[in-house]
């Protein structure tokens, strides 16, 4: 039976190593420097040839990095006689360039499958991919996991649930929203953005019943914070007691953080998915781990068992 | 017959202006800028469907950033029917990275050539790669321009060839030492590093006759510059009357501007095909454009004639 290996490159080494911990295994000696010209510099200490290796890392920012540091190390693990190379992406980045939108655009979350797969990725483990269709981008297996019931668990733990209304942000989320109102068993809103013309401000139209109820927003990502801060101001305008917001992926880039702290959300429950630093978390943050969700996924992987049904069963 | 069209991306405008201006077309209209995250957007502003397109771009500092525009412009163009995308790289990053040197060690070098190909690169124009094996890493034409004759043409019009002699800083660099020297007629000289053991200073060796005579070092590229200053110490230390430094890629990360401004080499005679920060540029250094090289192999391929005997046939 070939050995499991679990190593990490720099975007995220605390959920490394909650990942780790929950596998039971220690993470594999290497490290990544750079030399002094800012190319990076891989070392792999230790064995791996015939291992089933699973390697960690977030393509968050610094996006280009963060991809070549993956892409580097998939390349050294090929080329010292890994037997399976299994790629996890807590989270994805370029996933917003998953379509062309206009003439002449790339189409970058593409491009990454291309590049993963062509350095020698056998296996991708994503979670909370921001459209399930990036799966089709590869031609090898991809493990999609799914955060919301973990967001859900904070929820009704603290007995959030009751008289509470699950609210997307727009109209591509209801899904998302639709999953977490199971969880919680409550009902769901939609927020229905519009622009009467050009350069007039949006008004938020929100569809269904949000009145005397505690709104949870749910996204799959919170990048600049302005629809969340909008819709939670709308959902305050419209009669809600309370908001609180969530996401799998604290993005939180520009004024973000600056937004959300002036903002009548009450808490933001974010997972770890993405390390972020010192001034980005702030009181009203709760993180949530996907540490045991990923060790979960990976030992079932190693295993040779499905994946999929991880939480459904946990949930229902 | 089907346009020609330069495209530039953000490393090295200056240069990509020149080639322009030698071939006798303006720069296609395109932006590369930064979603508030970091992520990398590209919008081309010109149609260039069935157009012979030319795309310059330097792999230097900052190497992922400017890479990852690479791959993601090549992506966009072939999404918008480019007829064939020319990839003009005047300085090849990661090319120090070609082979294995220790166990389990990427080859980012390849890593590269496969992520331009897979991205949708259909010929790829290079200058002075720093292993000529690297055009074996590529299924596709590869051109291999010379910087060398560049060099030797400052040396010559400041008739700095009479009394000197051609050094090469290690025994690798022997054959672009040569080609230089026949282009100055000096005899060359050889510096032969050694540690004697272990935590011990390198002794430099100079093999050949440098005593009373200008020297005039030459490399492929220049990074820290501690072998370079070291060599310059070591041939004043034997004699030579003055020490002149030439190199292609002044990468010159770290020390280097410090080293060479407190070093004995008179004057340092680079390439533009990597564009210095201001801070960078010295006054002993001497820059020659690779514009009017790169604009005339441009023109040759567009037009199907051949490329490589672009200087030979020059200077002989
Ligand atoms: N990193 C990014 N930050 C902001 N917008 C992006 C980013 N990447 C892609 N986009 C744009 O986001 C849109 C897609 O987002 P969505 O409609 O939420 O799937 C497209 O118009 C993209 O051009
Ligand atoms: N960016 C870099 N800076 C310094 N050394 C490097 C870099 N990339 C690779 N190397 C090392 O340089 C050596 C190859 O250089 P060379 O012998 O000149 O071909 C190898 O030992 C590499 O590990």
């Amino acid at each position: 039976e070939s050995k499991l290996k679990i190593f990490a490159l720099n975007s995220n080494k605390p959920l490394a190593e909650k990942i780790a911990a929950a596998v039971g295994v220690p993470l594999g000696k290497s490290s990544v420097t750079r030399f002094s010209d800012g190319e990076i510099q891989i070392n792999i200490d230790e064995s791996i040839r015939g291992a089933d290796v699973f390697l960690i890392q977030s393509t968050s920012a610094p996006v280009n990095d963060n991809l070549m540091e993956l892409l580097i190390m998939i390349d050294a693990l090929r080329r010292a006689s890994a037997k399976n190379i299994n790629v996890v992406i807590p989270y994805y980045g370029y996933a917003r360039q998953d379509r062309k939108t206009r003439a002449r655009e790339p189409i970058t979350a593409k491009l990454v499958a291309n590049m993963l797969q062509r350095a020698g990725a056998d296996r991708i483990l994503a979670l909370d991919l921001h459209a399930p269709q990036i799966q089709g981008f590869f031609d090898i297996p991809v493990d999609h996991l799914v955060g919301s019931p973990l967001l859900a668990d904070y929820f009704l733990r603290n007995h959030l649930n009751e008289d509470a209304v699950v609210v997307s942000p727009d109209h591509g989320g209801v899904g998302r929203a639709r999953k977490l109102a199971e969880f919680l068993k409550t009902p769901i809103a939609i927020i229905d953005k519009r622009r009467p013309r050009a350069n007039v401000a949006e008004i938020m139209n929100i569809i269904g019943h949000v009145e005397g109820k505690r709104a949870i927003i749910i996204d799959d990502m919170i990048d600049t914070a302005g629809t969340i801060t909008l819709a939670a101001q709308a959902l305050v305008d419209a009669g809600a007691t309370e908001v609180y917001a969530s996401c799998t992926h604290p993005v939180l880039s520009g004024p973000a953080i600056e937004r959300i702290t002036n903002s009548p959300i009450k808490k933001l429950v974010v997972t770890d998915s993405i390390n972020l630093p010192q001034d980005k978390i702030i009181d009203k943050m709760i993180q949530v781990s996907v540490g045991p969700l990923i060790g979960d996924a990976i030992s079932r992987i190693y295993n040779d068992e499905p994946v999929s049904p991880l939480f459904v069963t946990r949930y229902q």
